[in-house]
């Protein structure tokens, strides 16, 4: 008897700011295992940090940090030209503010994800993954480093002694060498929950994804799968994916 | 035999902010025993709260936060209507993100004490006082909060379940009434280093300074003396109070 | 033959920031004359002040400023303790930042409009009042002074030689006191399109609005009505009461 | 007879912000002729905007907008990767906001000077260059664009209609293609005011600086010589620039 196949389903969440709402978190916490959380830097405030994260402890849904570059008007999309050893500090002080609010609710923080152009950028530069990493295993060895499989955020956190959880995505249509296809092009988005919930059986029974003009396969190894909130239709979704899974017999859980 | 006099000296530090200096914070270490380390709203950035938070634990000097409005263009001295439970939040984010810096540089987050127009309108309004205790029990029952001897914040702090250092000042000139004299006033400062550590051995020694034309003398309890690093000749001050201090046989040494 | 009574239609508008949307300033500017652009310290940002700008100056519809206390957190309903002297500065940045913006998309500035905290500071303390009016007065005496009627800000206008035009609120009741109903009591919005189609016409028309259990009338004189993007079906709102204006034979027209 | 040589000489300023300060504008201002004044987006705060306008007005020194990223916390010295239509507007917010407060000090805004990176990146890209000059002509075509010569700036400017003022560095070392020698070589920078004053007179009558191991001499055509306010001993060095080239007979005054 083969261990059934098992994922974890993450959203990035909290990306509220003051008066500003963003994604309807509460619904989609009803389907998700972890939860990204905003740390102020590109959304986020501490209202909206605790209660996302009071939301997700009271579902048994894992809490991690979202760090970003210091970009509220940007929403962490534009890429800063930031010295190692200052990005080093400034996810420090994120997590670190995250973490004290999470343990202040009863629970502990659990993973870290970089947001935006952070997460771009250190896929691609090693300095700005081992600059991440750094801060991130300096505040706890235990928490885990969500990033995408293969980056240089998998090499840091490796090198930095950080589990890491490789992230696929559902909801997003991939290029033939394994790059997510470009926002600007069609069919970029699956907004189609069933094509959705097809694309994440794939990620999570057979390890590869379905992509390009010929629907060629290709490989790709993941432990998390990301739903975007902030697509239209998030929660259906989140939804259809979960239940997918679940009805193929995936055991849906979050990192541990 | 009477056991020694014991006061702790702590001084406001980490007050720069990006390319912008304040006070010299690693001569002031040489002599305070405890510091309130900015938390990057009213001044301090992670780069900032780091190299001071190293330069401390080095000296073995303890490590407090000293959380604020948020007000960076005003440097916390502008009091805001911010609703209690908000200010909650802001201070739990603040007070967090140092914790995790300092455990991040292997030391220990040790006291709280508010900042500027946090500081006096958590001495006066008990709904803001205990917003700010709440806020620094949830985090670490175990750290103490410093705040006004007297105050709502020591209301607060007893309420909380924490334990309160009541803070007094070498280097400002009290009224009668036990009030500090306004800085706009003539004589509100001591910045004569002798005058500055006469009052502090009054404190410490006497639980007393003296005040007013008619040198009258009250009462004050105090288990901490603030120094002032923005005050002209800081670093002077702060050594003269030590030295003036250690000379009597009190025994400066950090809140436990 | 009497002169048409005659009244201009204001709504606050602008206040996105980022990624994040507030009201629906596009078809709101179908039915108002006059827009209150936020400035940035409270909402918007340069991208949001441009695309309203254009979007007003298209439609002819007045373009005004609504300078804030620096609060994007709070969106500037929380109180500062702010001198004087810099609010004066504050306020003038802020209305010269839209200014340039209206200038270079071929418009001009036409009247500025405090927002939130610092709109009812300004109507009881003569001091911010006065802050306000010179920093409209120093940009250009032309621009006019939106505020509450016989508030301290109608004082500070007439002695900074602006003109003024005083508010008032259709979909807002009011107490018998003529201050405004707190939006915490039940009845303190009229949510019905209906209803604040009605109090607009009592104002535009007799000068007076309804108030009280006892359907008490007092007077109230108004050059401008508010209607409030951010109430619940506000574009109905905007629609009736412009609607009923038009069907009395009410001139509905900007300010000038 | 021949025409004088004549010569701007430029400085930053302005450059506090809050409690913070930075250089000593007010002796500076007695030395150069233009004030390139920080707009509050990598430093200046309404106070200090208004300030610094106000001494370069009562010395008759040219007021110029310094525009940047939005960057406090690194001084607008972080490339970001910001779009071109949100740069302009950037760009345009910020000049907009010192052109009325210089208004309203009874001046009128005379150039524009990026600053930091975004000077290093419109000097480079001429997307980002054409943005600032978008921004400035939008504003007011009176306006001279001053820049890098020879740079993507001086192409911007020109296509935009814009008078463009060609700078120059009297305090910076150059290499043997025109370019600055980077900071964190030796000799970069030039502490010496009579170096400083010697450069300053070849690139103001001689059309050329002196540079390299080989004292190689190129050649360099400037409008207008910088002065670094951060410079250790700046005030010096502009004075003895400022001596100098009066001594040698040059005109120095501002653009025009």
């Amino acid at each position: 008897m083969t261990a059934a196949a098992t994922i974890d389903l993450n959203c990035d969440m909290g990306e509220s700011f003051g008066v500003w709402r963003s994604a309807d978190d509460e619904q989609l916490l009803e389907w998700v295992t972890s939860a990204n959380i905003a740390c102020g830097f590109h959304a986020g405030d501490p209202n909206v940090m605790e209660a996302t994260t009071k939301a997700a402890l009271q579902r048994a849904v894992a809490v991690g940090a979202h760090p970003s570059y210091p970009d509220l008007a940007g929403f962490g999309r534009r890429s800063m030209r930031v010295e190692p050893a200052d990005l080093e500090r400034l996810v420090l002080y994120q997590i670190s503010a995250l973490a004290g609010i999470v343990s202040a609710c009863g629970g502990r923080l659990r993973h870290v994800k970089p947001h935006g152009a952070l997460y771009n950028d250190a896929a691609q530069d090693a300095e700005k993954a081992r600059a991440v990493a750094r801060a991130v295993a300096r505040l706890d060895k235990q928490l885990i480093f969500v990033g995408l499989a293969g980056s240089q955020m998998q090499a840091a956190a490796n090198a930095a002694g950080l589990r890491f959880a490789a992230e696929a995505f559902c909801d997003r249509a991939y290029e033939t060498d394994g790059s997510l296809r470009r926002r600007s092009l069609a069919h970029a988005l699956h907004a189609d929950p069933a094509a959705a919930a097809s694309q994440a059986l794939d990620i999570a029974l057979h390890r590869r994804v379905t992509c390009g003009a010929a629907n060629e396969q290709i490989e790709i190894s993941a432990q998390t799968i990301c739903v975007h909130g902030d697509t239209p239709g998030a929660v259906a979704i989140a939804r259809a994916v979960r239940q997918a899974l679940a009805g193929a017999g995936v055991l849906v859980k979050a990192l541990d």
